[in-house]
């Protein structure tokens, strides 16, 4: 009997399903889409609204300014629509996007992602189905629709099939926890601006010696937060 | 005479030019896109290549996976279409985007954002061209468009007459340096899960102190790299 595999299941709890899949039905992802290795179901919030205008939103309690989306709506459409993997939510207070939370995103079955609209979304809804806060960063965005798409980008690059063997292994340097190399390609010589020599050498061994020196330069000068990181795992590596 | 204001203008550099405005030419982005308020043109690398294939990348000097963005093409599309404001590139190489360096964007005239595929770009176009390189995170995206996508929705909210006065007032507490507040809409009861009380209090002032203690409380216990950096600033301030 043939083993079959599911597909990663992406699903979107959005007021702005026409967003879906967007960008990702281009390039790579599209053309895994399209072939069945991930699934991506983007749901109307909107059709879970109990009054006429289809309302989401309310004033919040306390008073400020905006509006915040409603527990009770929200709950409905995650209870009818939750598929395989966590219910994730796109919101600055969540925990920072890395490559190992991709990762492991990735090894999962799918996830369901609420993207926030407005002021944001009613805490409890967030408790009541143990909601995974996650974060882009430290900026303030219009919804949640942008980086649910760039968390789908990332995970769905790392599914089987979906990149050739090299391309994975290239990103190695990243998740080693240092920023990367720079790179260079023809023409060898640019408005007088020539390659690195080591680079034209053949010498494989100088090469990777260059590139990573390279890495750890870029990496103490633009990003001391990774370089003091990866600095002390390598002393504790290093320590008899 | 009337004074004139010209729109934001952002030029984005990439093979994808149909995945913008893509997510932004809809919600208040789209609106103010459709009014003026922001320009954006999308320019299609692939127009800048000299050969009849439209090649726009080569094999890395020095070996190794994936290929390379070739400089001249590059530099070409750059020279041809390069708009006011700075020329960006986003990249995990890059400074970490934050709330602070998308106000400094939007009180520019525009930037240009090159938008890297394959295993990036030939690192003498950047300097050639003085590129500012910016990092959504530390993660691996497919290519720079969905991050370029980020930095447009977080730049153009806060362009003049894109979000009311109101909303623009509420994002300052996550500028101070904490995670915002949570936040609770009707019903003030759901599922047994009763709003905070002190919110349906009335009491302005204790309303506001609560808010402040659970930015404190979630920015300590989610983010302790916030945190620390929120209390040397005070304590700084505090000291005589």
């Amino acid at each position: 009997m043939e083993e079959r595999i599911d597909p990663w299941h992406a699903t979107v709890l959005t007021i702005f399903p026409e967003m879906f899949p967007g960008p990702l039905g281009l390039s790579l992802a599209g053309r895994a889409l399209a072939k069945g290795t991930w699934r991506l179901d983007a749901v109307n919030i909107r059709d879970y609204a109990t009054d006429k205008h289809r309302s989401v939103d309310d004033v919040p309690f306390g008073g400020g300014a905006g509006m915040v989306m409603r527990p009770d709506v929200l709950d409905a459409a995650i209870k009818a629509n939750r598929g395989a993997g966590p219910l994730v939510y796109m919101t600055p207070r969540g925990r920072l996007l890395d490559q190992p939370l991709v990762r492991e995103l990735a090894a999962g079955p799918g996830a369901t992602i609420l993207c926030g609209r407005f002021e944001g979304v009613d805490q409890r809804v967030l408790e009541a189905n143990e909601a995974v806060e996650i974060s882009l960063g430290d900026f303030v965005l219009s919804g949640g629709e942008l980086p649910a798409l760039v968390l789908l980008d990332a995970v769905v690059r790392l599914l089987p099939g979906v990149l050739g063997n090299q391309e994975t292994l290239a990103e190695e340097s990243f998740e080693w926890g240092l920023l990367e190399y720079p790179h260079y390609t023809r023409p060898a010589e640019w408005q007088g601006r020539a390659v690195p020599e080591v680079l034209i050498s053949g010498h494989h061994e100088k090469i990777r010696d260059w590139r990573h020196r390279q890495s750890e330069e870029a990496t103490r000068t633009r990003r001391p937060d990774l370089w003091d990181r990866y600095a002390s795992a390598r002393r504790r590596t290093e320590t008899p």
